[in-house]
């Protein structure tokens, strides 16, 4: 997996609670406050360094537990699935006249983007 | 979560590689391969004590997993939507009158089946 925004902040959704309270804290900060390594570290009166080693442990703990269990993977993949019966059902809904069938269509379509956006 | 055998099957599916590898087997033996401690204990050349303590700690330690990541309960709830995404397709493929749109609508049932099983 590569390390984009995007998968970083679900490794952290996913198991940023498995992380020791400083991981979790430095990397909440660097990453998702956008904070910089110097920010944080005078913030937490630290160095920057240990910032830094910090974020890295909290990475490669995450990349770990991902390697292990395949979480993200798997939810990702589920995302993708969604997405292409989102469009199907859509593409279903379109085709219908006005009409019951048609509202049930619709109905679905809001059902799969609840389960999105649950995930 | 309760102690059931699907709940167990599913901690051990994702959390399984995080035990050590005594833990995992000896779970694994227990639980899937339906042996009894005292079989265990007889095939791994231990006492049914060191099973039974291998077995308790696989156990605790994918709860504590589950309890910081949740990932079985979201999956559980994911699969329960996608049954129910399911009934309401198959509700509207079998009002639908035979044509594209029920072939699609059959299309889709048959893709959250797919989805569904994936997970």
């Amino acid at each position: 997996m590569s390390d984009g925004p995007l998968e970083l902040a679900l490794l952290f959704d996913f198991f940023g609670d498995l992380l020791t309270d400083t991981q979790r804290e430095y990397f909440d900060l660097y990453y998702n406050d956008d904070m910089s390594l110097a920010e944080v570290a005078e913030l937490k009166g630290v160095s920057r360094p240990a910032v830094l080693d910090a974020v890295k442990k909290a990475k490669s703990a995450m990349r770990r537990l991902e390697d292990k269990t395949g979480v993200v993977k798997r939810f990702t993949e589920m995302r993708l699935g969604l997405m292409e019966l989102q469009r199907k059902v859509s593409e279903l809904a379109a085709a219908l006249p006005e009409g019951a069938e048609m509202r049930l269509a619709q109905e679905i379509a809001n059902d799969i983007e609840e389960l999105k956006n649950g995930i």
